[in-house]
């Protein structure tokens, strides 16, 4: 690939130099997601969230903020010490919007936030809008509760993504004068430097993504120093301890994620980015261990991660309530970030089936079908008390959403030599630059509705096309090349390898089984025993009140062995498939109508009656109006069970 | 009763003048508990928690933070801004102790203490060792936080012990000089007042006992104004919003408690001493609504209270985790508070057999056996990470343990115009001033340990014996006096009324039957789905790994119908009746090895192996060794349950 090449496809991770990534992601600009699901979403997403956005960075004082570093008399600071990253976020959005799609709307107000952050750098290359005006003396002085390296990450990524996708230097300058500095202060004590570390990590991953722009080794020097120098319990004394910061132990020494879970998420993703620049066998094999105890002790159906609103931390194995579910969006999108890298470091099938499920069923839940409210926490159950916001007084999660859906495109096919990986699939046209050869992939599919994809080559060599066959598929999948069904053993939660020399217009049918599932939880996991959820393909599904008026959905059960039918809605939340089934609705016996202790007696349940039952796609939960949810339903238990 | 008498006769709530309370408690220095369980527990305050206390208190610096009110040059305030209140409470232990039993070093302390205290007092009467020296001229700044009429309320507690027990004014003097500012501070701003409450009640109950101790009504005024103007949302701002505060609604609109769990119950302790003085049956009728409401929806089987972390707040109806349950001992505390004033104005059995439960399955365990560790937070499950410490920075609990311990003898009995009130069993004996009569009454019993008691009567005239029959004792309960069966029918959960003139030496024998109780919860409480606790008598059990070596808890089956033997351990944790049983231990299914979610089939459990069980009251757990602990056991179903 050369370097012209390269600047007009870039990657929303730039793998193309790192040594370890076995894959290497394909350019955002180089697939167009169409469809009914992803085209109008993206587009949504730049024609409605981010400009609703901005309008948000302005009423609640992060651009002003900038401004009154011009202007002290504007008044004070406004908002939480880490709103800068707001408006990062915000930008790296609009840039990957931009790069596709020009909008004057958004050009101009990026412009306008590019003028305010260029004037708010100090001369030595500082920049952040708390720390400045009448607190400009006390830098540094706050690093653990103060998240001073953590938007500074956010101001380099914003960067490198400008750098990436406009083509000019104004933010990448800026961003190169922040972390020349932050390399000039922070390092080992013996160097006489600073050596403290940010309660908060991003700088790691932000910095080997600037190592990865200009080249410019010490940045991917200063993310190891930043990595290694964590788990000395240097940020002692706060109100969560230690493993909130992840610094109560180093990171090769952890056998399990703990603490705030958008911390832990982003720190192993700056792991894995100092993994494929380096290769160090100990950071993979500590994340590989932490991510196998993530599945098997922590993480929700929905993918969510995060069970404690206090120190909205990932909790103790099997810790999993519903309704108090944390699970931040945020942290779903660290979550994301992580397996891509883990996905690019290995080809291992299982980070790119995680990726797809927390896209659908914890990331997407955080942002209303009218892309203009958010939830910043997403339980599995809610008594119609929880509800999207337009924006919150800690806003990390919109515009993160924003950067993610702007970038996804890229998330759909990775190249390796002589290899293209299909890693989800969604109705799309790509042209992927495979070593100097130019391929045209075309997915025709209604998916996630229906597992039946068509995927039109246009290329004329050979090459090995990778299709993810997600575990759910089962032994039932089924692949056919030009109408020839695939005589290989297709294995559920691998990679289909076609190895072929490949014609214009060769035509591959992909059918993905997609059942309903009933899905159980370990018996440790309290709050599910006796309950199963519904799945279908990628998507977790959950029962709402505005399905089910007068209906008490913790109560409902399902009987073993029901059957579901399927229905295509177009009409129904911007179309989507539901399941209706047939449950029933037993009451709590009288005997609890004033207790909730008493010796054992009785089933716990009155006579039931039958309800007609509507499940919908848990992202799309709250969409009509506030009310009850419920995820996980209660299975019918002979009536002989209790004593 | 003349002055001398209630001199003399120092009550720990004073309700003798108290129009509204149909019971009124008997003075704790009229009743000397004895036996095997409260006598030596009562002992064991004084002589040793209060002394480790008074250490804390100093390693702590507590006391050296009224010290540095002389000498600045000591260094600076330390610990939380409410530290001044473990000293006022220690005081109020020590008073009731020494009222009882001289003990020259405890002495020696509270005089040095009353010493410093009184240096402390500012000229105008505020007192307050935060707002102090540098933080002079910030009185009142910050009402929502910093809790400075909260720590007033505890002096005012204190102060009101130490002169009914110590019969001098050294403290009440300086009390009532502080109260006198509050009440000219704090009021209406027509008045030209500060309209300010206090971020966490506490004040409202004090300044009510101090009314009583003193005849000024202005107290009870205030204490009023501070019941009434909570509730209009003056204290926003908060991290956990205006439900923390108990200010998102009047009192008397509440349907249910809500918030920060110890706020809400001292909230209503002083409510409820509101209503004894005032009356008003709004008050009245509120509070018996919010106590319905709690024990339908918010309480633990332990009678403990706080089901969140999070803001150790209340929680949702029915959101009652057990291994992250909060119930501080505080909470436990404030409800065994409130219930006692709820008692006094009703003489409703439901409020003392709450505050018998309380005692033993809520405030006990915070308590260890040697009485020198505290628990703040009591899950009712736990890996074997929650352990008991012997203070803590936010120190609450110590010193609320030791006050209610050092006054629980006057918990024991009330009276009303002609009748004595037996609320708890215990053995102990008691003189008793009856309208000028002297009772003397003694009990023999091994309870908590079996429920046969013995009363001796020491008296020769005639009144009503009023005996608490406990809800769990059932229609199998009997009395008998001098031998003879009371013919009464005895109602369970009531007082059974003994009219008689009684002659010295009259013997009652009680029989309360104490089978172990297998306990559901109601079926929205989703953790204890299929699972069950066991009673017997008061006590809760639980089962720890202490007595199941290498056995997982949280997996034990207990298979329906099994059969408990009882067993006296004299021996064990300082004498306890153990429950003997035999369980399973089933294993998850293998399948479930590596994975949290699955599409159903299987049990989810293996073939299961016979477990000796033994369960001790889960007051005692925690004393021999750190270690999982478990009170809901799974409760066997049959195989053919799940599909």
């Amino acid at each position: 690939m050369n370097l012209l090449q390269q600047a007009a496809r870039p990657r929303a991770i730039n793998l193309a130099s790192s040594p370890f990534a076995r894959l290497l992601p394909v350019s955002p600009l180089a697939v167009t997601l169409g469809g009914q699901f992803w085209g109008p979403r993206q587009a949504r997403n730049a024609r409605v969230s981010l400009l609703t956005q901005f309008e948000q960075l302005e009423e609640w004082g992060n651009l002003d903020n900038f401004r009154r570093l011009q202007n002290p008399d504007m008044g004070p600071f406004r908002g939480k010490v880490f709103n800068d990253t707001d408006v990062y976020k915000w930008i790296e959005a609009v840039c990957w919007v931009l790069a596709v799609e020009p909008s004057p709307r958004l050009q101009e107000k990026l412009d306008l936030v590019l003028d305010l952050i260029e004037a708010a750098q100090c001369a030595d290359g500082y920049l952040n809008t708390w720390y400045a005006v009448e607190r400009a003396d006390e830098r540094w002085s706050n690093l653990r509760d103060n998240h001073e390296l953590y938007c500074a990450g956010h101001l380099l990524q914003a960067a490198v993504a400008h750098h990436r996708t406009q083509g000019n230097r104004r933010l990448l300058n800026v961003a190169i004068r922040f972390a020349d500095l932050i390399c000039a202060v922070f390092g080992s004590v013996v160097e006489g430097k600073n050596p403290g570390i940010d309660g908060h990590e991003e700088i790691e991953l932000a910095l080997v993504e600037l190592y990865r722009e200009t080249g410019n080794a010490a940045y991917l020097r200063q993310a190891e120093h930043f990595i290694d120098a964590r788990g000395y319990g240097q940020l002692k004394g706060g109100w969560f301890g230690l493993e909130y910061f992840q610094d109560h132990a180093p990171l090769r020494k952890l056998n399990a994620m703990a603490g705030h879970a958008v911390r832990a998420l982003y720190y192993n993703s700056g792991a894995a980015d100092v993994f494929l620049e380096t290769g160090d066998p100990s950071l993979l094999q500590t994340l590989t261990q932490l991510w196998r105890h993530m599945q098997a002790h922590q993480i929700y159906i929905s993918g969510g991660l995060g069970s404690r609103h206090h120190g909205e931390a990932l909790g103790a194995d099997y810790e999993l309530p519903n309704a108090q579910a944390y699970t931040e969006t945020c942290a779903a999108i660290g979550s994301m970030m992580w397996n891509q890298r883990m996905l690019a470091a290995t080809g291992d099938a299982q980070y790119a089936e995680l990726i797809e499920h927390t896209l659908y069923n914890a990331m997407l839940p955080g942002w209303s079908l009218d892309g203009k409210r958010y939830f910043y926490v997403n339980p599995l159950a809610n008594d119609g008390s929880h509800s999207r916001q337009t924006w919150y007084e800690c806003a990390c999660c919109p515009p993160n959403v924003a950067r993610t859906i702007a970038a996804l495109s890229g998330s759909v096919y990775s190249t390796s030599p002589g290899a293209i990986w299909v890693h989800l699939y969604a109705d799309n046209t790509a042209d992927i630059d495979l070593e100097g050869w130019r391929v045209g992939l075309t997915q025709k599919t209604r998916y996630p509705w229906d597992g039946d994809i068509e995927i039109t080559v246009d290329a004329s060599h050979r090459f090995d096309l990778m299709l993810r066959i997600p575990t759910w598929a089962g032994p039932q999948a089924s692949v056919s090349i030009n109408g020839k069904a695939e005589a290989h053993e297709i294995e559920a939660g691998q990679y289909l390898k076609l190895q072929r020399v490949w014609q214009p217009g060769d035509r591959i049918r992909i059918s993905l089984p997609m059942p309903v599932r009933v899905m159980q939880s370990h018996p440790h996991v309290l709050e599910n025993a006796g309950r199963v959820a519904l799945m279908r393909g990628p998507l977790l599904y959950c029962v709402e009140a505005a399905d089910h008026p007068g209906v008490s959905l913790l109560d409902i059960e399902l009987p073993t062995g029901h059957d579901s039918a399927i229905d295509w809605e177009p009409e129904l939340l911007d179309g989507v498939v539901v399941l209706r089934l047939l449950g029933r609705l037993p009451m709590p016996e009288r005997r609890w109508n004033n207790a909730l202790y008493q010796e054992q007696g009785g089933s716990g349940w009155q006579s039931a009656r039958d309800v007609q039952l509507t499940a919908i796609p848990y992202y799309a939960w709250h969409n009509r109006a506030a009310g009850p949810m419920q995820v996980w339903l209660k299975q019918t238990v002979p009536e002989s069970t209790y004593g």
